[in-house]
């Protein structure tokens, strides 16, 4: 390959991508009707238990060793959600084993689950010098979650169908997409805060994509708008989508209360 | 971008949807099986303990501060439906909780949910001055379900495919096309009633459709014929379907008894 | 719309169908794990009830009021079907919820179902006057289920694929197409009874189709014969295939014998 | 239809079969969890009853009334499957429910089966005379099967796909096809034994495949081999393969021994 | 076919495969909630089994007669993963049967399976003289696996949609193809090892790809990267994929600790 040909090679196709925290997001569904089997002393020690764990997960992400997030999710498709950033994936399994070793979650079955890492995009260039000592490029590698009132979660790819295969576009053509693509998002600042998690060869999908806002409509809204253009009305395949509320560690004892 | 350019922005090609109160349908099977081990009074009991959260939820439509609505479900995928319609997420999911706290619930097994907000399309306008102060769209945003004898339920998409992609059309297609769709539901009125539930970010499908009737074949007419208008036929993609009979409350003790 | 434009509207696209009884396919599997568990004459007593059940069946049936099959399903998708017809959808509800009571049904595992209505096409012409008191169409509509030694039941759709959209054909070629699919039909006359159910928002797929014969094998040859018809190999979308063998309710007893 | 127009019907486009043995395929995991609580006395009567019941399974076969096999399953789709052929689909159902109600049978969890029929295509033409007397057409119609070391299941179709459709090919078309993939089936003589079983009507799929070898490798480069051919290339449509080895009855105590 | 015709037989379109150790990939979830209520003492002995059934695997690869590794899998779709490779088929079949007959395994529940055999393309040409003497190749056909820190694991097949369809392309493109490919795979060495599995024939996919690293980031970067890679971007479907870390035996009381 002494001379660059005018075809490029998938290498240099594949836009290089910033990598930061392994996330894990864990569903779960209340097994409500074994827990309430449970005596009320045994199960108020469960939560505590709990609270206990969440509370070291707190004490993590004032380290701003990694964070963390409690939400529930509407719907059956589960009814809790902990989403979990750290810096290996060690870290990460060591977070999962704990958890289910907590006596609650005999009680949490799974019902889902996601496994990425958080990842920049440099469709848009990341800058002059090691972006991994950029203050911003750094907010965003390794984020504390915010503690808005809303999470969305769904996974994605981008299609390969014949006829719109995203991965046979030229790198011109897919940088300007996604411009305008992320034009739509940068109209949502203030209103939406979003965690894409890099997925391919981790887990299902291509991306894992976390949306968290305080009007619970926005998510709605930026779905429904982004399915116009073109990224996703050609190119974006979408898994299930989970919404839910904010759950607040100190609102568990009212939230498990029988 | 200081000029208008030809080609109108997905922001402009995403009709503006009004959106009124959150929504869940929530769909059990009846674990007879477990159920009929039940002693006969802890049963009786159970079933006041449900009849007292439906006699909530009544009041809860009294002071029109959401609604809700019934079902059986006919076949195996579901025994029972509840539709709950309220103001925000917060309180779906209080309505949610405390449902799955009720014992009766230990005994109806989660089949199936659907999460979505009551959503009208703005292809033919909303009229002058702001819509969420015109009476009429405010009856179709905050509805009272009627009692009508029968219900269907299904959740949809908008096609995709390479050849026939809703999104891709511009948005006088679309118009058009919706205005056709809309005359055949026209002339269903007084036959039918439609709940449109939008759902895109919020649930697996774009949108959650409840209809309402007394005379069930109209379901299969209406779904049929309009099969044959090019928005189902061409870009319209269908998940499960469930129809079923009102369910009253005063029902329950006959509907329960072995 | 005053005057008629070229283009035909989705209404008049629809052919109009005649629509008899409503119908409910139950298909289950003995859980004969925990029938072996249960002493003969509890086990006995279940049958006797189920027995019972059928006969009271059979006296809807006696007076023309409703019909019904019991056959048994070889391979593990189900063990038996009950297939019951009835003129409202609320008689059929009556029926599930009394079968699901039965003490039998607690060893007898939900497995599929389908629900439909007896679905008569009329791109044929249904003759002059009212069809509905045309005794030939009666007799169709509303069908006494025959005595045949075997079963076959599957769920079907036609095609919305681009370039196989059944739904975009014209009426004229669509009558064609049908015309040829239905002489098919008719040369297995006396070999195979068909009721066709249609269940277009009422269930997951457009049609369910139940065959009856007392030639096992000529389900295969007519399907396979008909796969090459341009409308099922363009055009047909084919669920799930359930085959049985008929099961007459004195031979319970001996079914269930351990 | 006085007179035959050139294009040919349905009728005549599809090949005729020959139809012998029907046939269930039955696969099972075995609950090692529940076996391991029951006594060594009880599980051993329980391998003897099925040692049983495999030896009328044998006499059946030794009167060439039916034949049978029984093989492990590599994996976690199953664990053993019994292949068995009968006359009539009664036997067939008498056989499964026999089974059924054996002991070790509530050990076995069924995970999948599949029902088809003994075919012969006649694409090559049946020769002179009744097929079903010729003696090498009979052995291939009523085969004893094989005792080899390994068997192969999988199930498949023939593609519909616009583009791909084999139903909508000409019969000259498909005979020329299945010439060239017979050829590559004759190279393999000596090496794999195969029965394929019609299941158009009957289960899911419109044929079962069923491979013996004594070398399990044979499986593995016949499939690859023949998805370069058209037939396969173009117009095969796999299910699951389920690939195992033989277990003689004689083997049952120790393969099961705890 | 007396003369040999310019286009080739599916015959030599097939690529030739050298074959070496058969694999089985056995992944379980813990069930922690069954697992918490067994003593410590009868625990400890159920792990002390399983680390006895290590150290026998442990024996079998030190003399080279198989492999094996035990990883951890993050994220619910499974706890642990076994994979083992030897000789035959009957090797993989004893092993999976005695680990079913470990006690500890009545916690871990079956929920993903693979099965393949250790294959070599010879796109590139196996070399002169008989490939399975070559030192080189053996190594590979019968690799003892790495102590890597981290594992990935997914299915694959190559497409055979109308457009995109692998079978249908000629030997040289899907050799030249292939060239490109492998050379993305070369640039990753050193920090990848992979082990690709075929299973044409043995279970669902046509291949199982295993990759082995100690910076878990390189599963990502080498999957993303080929995914413009036109091999995969029109050819490559996927199954799930499966991330973990390394567990050692010696750690297995801490991981099961509680």
């Amino acid at each position: 390959m002494e001379h660059q040909t005018s075809e490029p090679t998938a290498t240099q196709q594949a836009a290089e991508t910033l990598d930061g925290w392994y996330t894990l997001h864990d569903f779960r569904r209340i097994d409500w009707s074994r827990l309430k089997q449970v005596e009320t002393t045994v199960r108020t020690k469960m939560i505590n238990e709990f609270q206990t764990f969440l509370a070291e997960l707190g004490q993590v992400e004032e380290q701003k060793e990694g964070s963390h997030a409690l939400y529930t999710i509407i719907g059956q498709k589960a009814d809790l959600v902990l989403m979990v950033l750290r810096p290996t994936m060690e870290d990460i399994q060591a977070v999962e084993v704990k958890m289910q070793k907590l006596d609650l979650y005999d009680y949490l079955i799974p019902t889902y689950s996601y496994v990425s890492v958080v990842e920049l995009g440099t469709y848009r260039g990341s800058g002059e010098g090691n972006p991994y000592e950029n203050p911003y490029v750094r907010d965003r590698l390794y984020p504390i979650l915010p503690k808005s009132k809303h999470i969305c979660f769904y996974p994605m790819s981008k299609s390969r169908r014949d006829g719109d295969n995203w991965y046979t576009l030229s790198m011109e053509k897919r940088k300007e997409l996604m411009y305008r693509h992320g034009m739509i998002g940068r109209s949502y600042a203030g209103k939406i805060q979003q965690i894409i998690g890099g997925s391919t060869g981790f887990d299902d999908w291509e991306w894992g994509v976390t949306l968290f806002a305080n009007d619970i409509l926005q998510f709605k809204k930026i779905v429904y708008e982004m399915r116009f253009d073109e990224v996703s009305a050609k190119y974006g395949e979408f898994g299930e989508f989970f919404i839910g509320n904010r759950l607040e560690s100190s609102e568990l004892e009212t939230h498990f209360a029988l």
